[in-house]
């Protein structure tokens, strides 16, 4: 399949290793071309700009940081809606907002192309192995139709239901995780003002019910003042931010994940949004 | 080994059981008659009083509600610090404070008894299979004197330093719950919120950074509204508000656990403290 893929970042480097693997001819454009050079080396064709690296192809993915970036690779000039061949799949893989998923679905479906939310979690491992997981929001055909494109990146693979949905899907993920993590944050916390050794209350309590992704990723990394990224802050509060703003939406508070969000905005302001999840343990050390 | 144990409720059974099974003599009391006629057909022998049950025992062992009833079988009249035989080990499993294990410990060593706290996870289903987790403070020598009384009841029995360290290790471990229970409440409401099938949604994030312990068990019950209780409220309220003041005796402010902990207390107050933690989600379905 002739796939266009945009946004070649530490994400996008590993998913498109894994279309090429799989057989696709793969036109990539990035903001900056170095990012892309090693993908080009594994065949990708660069592309100067937007219009010429979607102009033939039969996919369109985009993988890119924020929603405002997302607005203008679409909806900018020489943007993909108006670039597009007739008849094309637009996939946006970035976490964004589910109302502006549903926006480039509506304006896509005017113009005669399809558009599936299709995010992903599993980070730069899970995109560099080929094991992510995707939540794809849209029309049931066309998520049919791009299964093979997806089944090249991913390991479990969900339609979610219609456009949004796959974004909302990632958000009810990022709710859990933003819990999960504070938990283990302040278990960390009242285990070293309690003076316990805090990796042997963490081998003590992991295979129970406090057991968890978090606990067993996270938490060493927090009992060692380890902070580099797995998964950035910055992206985490982009995340919970549309996570906030949709349940505010339809009248719904949720107080852990505020309280989340809170505690990583200040790290943040802090300069630490660089830092991985993990370092939200820092709220709790300066205490 | 002669054991005396104090406290026959749902985790009570099972342990004596297994007690039992390996091979020890177990005397029981218990509040109510009846709720040790199982265990006695099993081989235990029941006593009309604490006094006559502790009387000849090595190791003494209490399981029984909360820190008012832990204090009353010690240290009332009749109880088991002036009832132990000189040399008797005093094993209390119960989740209680912190303050009150170094308390018993104390007061033990003056009468020449030695205590160890040893709160345990795994619930009722641990407690039958003898597959508790079981997180110990205390002196070193009597907790390995106990080690076959221990591995009679669990599978992962951690010693966690001086008296009172067992009960900070199960605090740390109810705190991670605290956080993580919460998570998975506030992303169900959220999905429901957002029009997710929910059952599908928990397939797709399970086997991600969002997996854990509390998703994969209470979530499935959360969304089809099951509140029959693992692990009830009202005993999570207890240990959480111990958690909570010990936190704060250190100047540490734990704002997630607080949540939870405002949350759960509202439940009670409405009557719902007999059911699971699982029921945590009716916070957000009348909102």
């Amino acid at each position: 399949m002739n796939i266009a893929f945009i946004g070649i970042g530490v994400m996008g480097r590993g998913m498109v290793a894994n279309l090429l693997k799989a057989g696709n001819d793969v036109q990539v454009y990035s903001r900056r071309r170095e990012s892309a050079q090693e993908v080009v080396a594994q065949g990708a064709v660069w592309h100067d700009s937007i219009k010429g690296c979607v102009r033939e192809a039969d996919v369109v993915i985009t993988m890119v940081g924020f929603p405002k970036d997302v607005e203008e690779v679409y909806f900018g000039q020489g943007g993909i809606i108006l670039s597009a061949k007739p008849g094309a799949t637009l996939i946006d893989m970035t976490t964004t907002s589910p109302k502006l998923a549903e926006r480039i679905y509506s304006v896509a479906k005017e113009k005669g192309l399809q558009a599936l939310d299709a995010p992903v979690s599993g980070g730069d491992t899970g995109a560099r192995n080929g094991t992510l997981a995707i939540m794809v929001g849209g029309d049931e055909d066309a998520f049919l139709r791009c299964a093979p494109v997806f089944e090249a990146m991913g390991k479990t693979i969900r339609y979610a239901g219609s456009a949004g949905k796959g974004q909302h899907t990632k958000m009810a993920n990022q709710i859990v995780i933003a819990g999960a993590v504070s938990g283990v944050a302040e278990a960390i916390a009242y285990a070293k003002a309690a003076g316990l050794d805090v990796n042997e209350m963490l081998g003590t309590i992991t295979g129970g019910a406090a057991g968890s992704w978090q606990l067993a990723n996270n938490g060493p990394k927090m009992a060692e003042g380890d902070y580099r990224p797995g998964f950035y802050i910055k992206h985490f509060i982009k995340d919970m931010s549309l996570a906030h703003e949709e349940a505010a939406d339809r009248g719904l508070s949720l107080p852990v994940l505020d309280t989340a969000l809170a505690a990583y905005r200040q790290l943040a302001d802090e300069g630490y949004g660089d830092e991985g999840t993990q370092a939200i343990i820092r709220k709790y050390d300066k205490e």
